[in-house]
């Protein structure tokens, strides 16, 4: 099987991953800040190290400022709803995908006002589209940070300091972005980052996590037991446990702390050169093939390792179908939860084929999923 | 060390529980209904069959009827915050948990009306108590199915009748129970039953459901992606996806599919009878240490495998220190999430020590565990 799927969930992933899950199932699965004993403990220190790394990565000065929880969905809607009230308003883009669009369709039957900018069909959006939607009750800033459609990369930093010099909350949704673009909340005036575990950062499926700025009280999305605090009858007010009701995924954190040490060990710079010298190879051997339209960005322009295209004469679908059955190729074909990206670029009606890479993809995959895209022009 | 905390968190897990994970994640670590090549399939088909096991575990008829969590506590937030509206009255009772009791006063901010009944101080609780509270804006009765503190098991057959009779939705927490007692929502009447995966069903953490009776329509808690109907504005009609955004945690739930695998090749009669038996003989022994409380219902009185005690002129978390660090014992002490339940046993000032058993534990275990006992009190 070669696997070009891997914006939908990287596989495979680094041995270690496996290896740290089956460690605490086996060695401490008790229950992390439920009771005292040394499994429990250990269990707790555990996603204490993991938030350590996270906050590492992303530039975070409290871990505590990084929540748990199970996907990226989830890390979305606890910074939507926790956050934004009737009557304000909150400026989006066409890029989102419905992680992002829904919960704030939702909100908009409770008064919350939303603009989306559309970007440029060829998947690029500038700072003054943006700026050009801000009212005066204009509350946050929502934005993917890379399209899971065109692979194009928003311009987070730039869109930051016009957020913050207007006084508006800045919210992004890193899920195809974390663990492959360098991100610095601080530099980049980061307010809320939705991430996830399963994609770029290595992890199993079920984890995920949000970055919330201290300065930022949001309603919790879950309420319940925190291990610690029991007696009060209201969510207590200390982080991360105020977001964070319920028993965690140790065995999954386990797993996406195993995925973040591979990049640290690896490096953020040489995982991304890899996926960028296989995206271009990927974009120019592609772009050979009779028939064949790339979207997105041109070549130069930043691009996640995400390659979205039709063929003459071919359904999306089609495409997916004859790879998968006769090429064992794995590839994603519709609309990757993302219509409104779709419209932007005017493929809504017979979505696109997108073939996604990570890091354990090597030339030779892409040489082989190119030779069966020609077999089937041919 | 012996583990006496299973309450919290079973542990160990049976062997198939790691394989399980360990093959999902290597073989087929795709996203499931996100794309249509053989490993998202797979690993789509994977989690349907488990839907399919649980729902024969709790006697519902369509599958897709249960939704996957990643703890009981969001099941409870989807059910009460998805079902409860301002103006309704629910009856729930002082044995809850904090995940019942903490969504329910942030719904009373909201116009729910709530009362608690107080259970007796041995745990015991009846129908006709319930029945009293019932008003003619009683929407929900929320109950535990059985004390995480006292071990007390509540009439849910009961209860469910009850509630069926006076036309109002019927809501179980089986968090103590799903695997441990027989359920089946039909025969007691349940319309929303929230369990969780890593205690007696002998899965990982990160995972949970719940039931939802097939006339209910619930607001999700989750909006976004559900890899099908991507062109819907607003959430899916269709179940399970309408309650299941964002990717599912494919390895976990692999894992609680193992673990109710080994509940039906076990016999969850056998399960029961061992952990009864044991049960029995550790309050026995329990009840010859010198200065020894069991809390709780009586012997003969239907109880999980949870015995709460304290000993005169001791700290409960003195208790489990000791126990913990000088004979490598794991129980749980304090306040268990559930404040409300220690003030109707009088034990909310110093907190009890719980002892909770699993399927794994052994007479042997006991004798450690109650001659430790008997070392720190002489």
């Amino acid at each position: 099987m070669i696997y070009l799927d891997n914006a939908a969930s990287s596989w495979p992933k680094p041995p270690q991953v496996e290896e740290s899950m089956v460690e605490v199932l086996r060695d401490y699965g008790a229950n992390p800040g439920r009771s005292g004993h040394q499994l429990a403990a250990k269990a707790a220190d555990t996603i204490y190290q993991i938030r350590s790394q996270l906050a590492k990565l992303f530039h975070v000065k409290n871990p505590n400022d990084i929540v748990f929880t199970q996907n990226a969905t989830e890390s979305l809607n606890l910074g939507l709803k926790g956050y934004l009230k009737s009557g304000d308003h909150v400026v989006t883009t066409s890029f989102e995908h419905n992680s992002v669009r829904r919960p704030l369709e939702y909100l908009r039957e409770f008064g919350v006002e939303i603009s989306y900018v559309s970007g440029a069909i060829d998947g690029k959006l500038s700072a003054q589209d943006i700026e050009q939607a801000i009212r005066e009750n204009t509350k946050l800033i929502v934005v993917t940070h890379a399209s899971n459609l065109t692979g194009s990369i928003l311009p987070i930093e730039e869109l930051g300091k016009l957020a913050h010099k207007k006084n508006i909350r800045f919210m992004v949704d890193a899920s195809q972005t974390a663990g492959y673009c360098p991100i610095d909340v601080e530099a980049m005036k980061i307010d809320l980052l939705a991430f996830t575990g399963h994609k770029s950062l290595y992890g199993p499926q079920g984890t995920g996590g949000l970055y919330i700025h201290p300065e930022l009280d949001l309603v919790p999305l879950l309420h319940g037991g925190t291990g610690g605090h029991s007696e009060l009858i209201e969510q207590p007010p200390v982080r991360p446990d105020r977001y964070e009701s319920g028993t965690r995924n140790t065995v999954g954190i386990a797993g996406l702390g195993a995925g973040v040490r591979f990049i640290e060990e690896t490096g953020l710079d040489v995982i991304r050169k890899h996926e960028e010298h296989l995206t271009d190879f990927l974009m120019e051997e592609m772009g050979r093939v009779k028939g064949l339209t790339i979207y997105g960005p041109e070549k130069g322009h930043p691009r996640c390792p995400i390659v979205s295209f039709s063929i003459d004469g071919f359904d999306a679908s089609e495409i997916g179908f004859i790879l998968d059955t006769h090429y064992q190729i794995a590839v994603r074909a519709g609309l990757h939860c993302s219509p409104l990206a779709h419209e932007t670029i005017g493929t809504i009606e017979g979505g696109l084929v997108r073939a996604s890479l990570g890091f354990f993809n090597t030339k030779n995959h892409i040489e082989e999923f190119v030779r069966a895209l020609r077999d089937i022009v041919s």
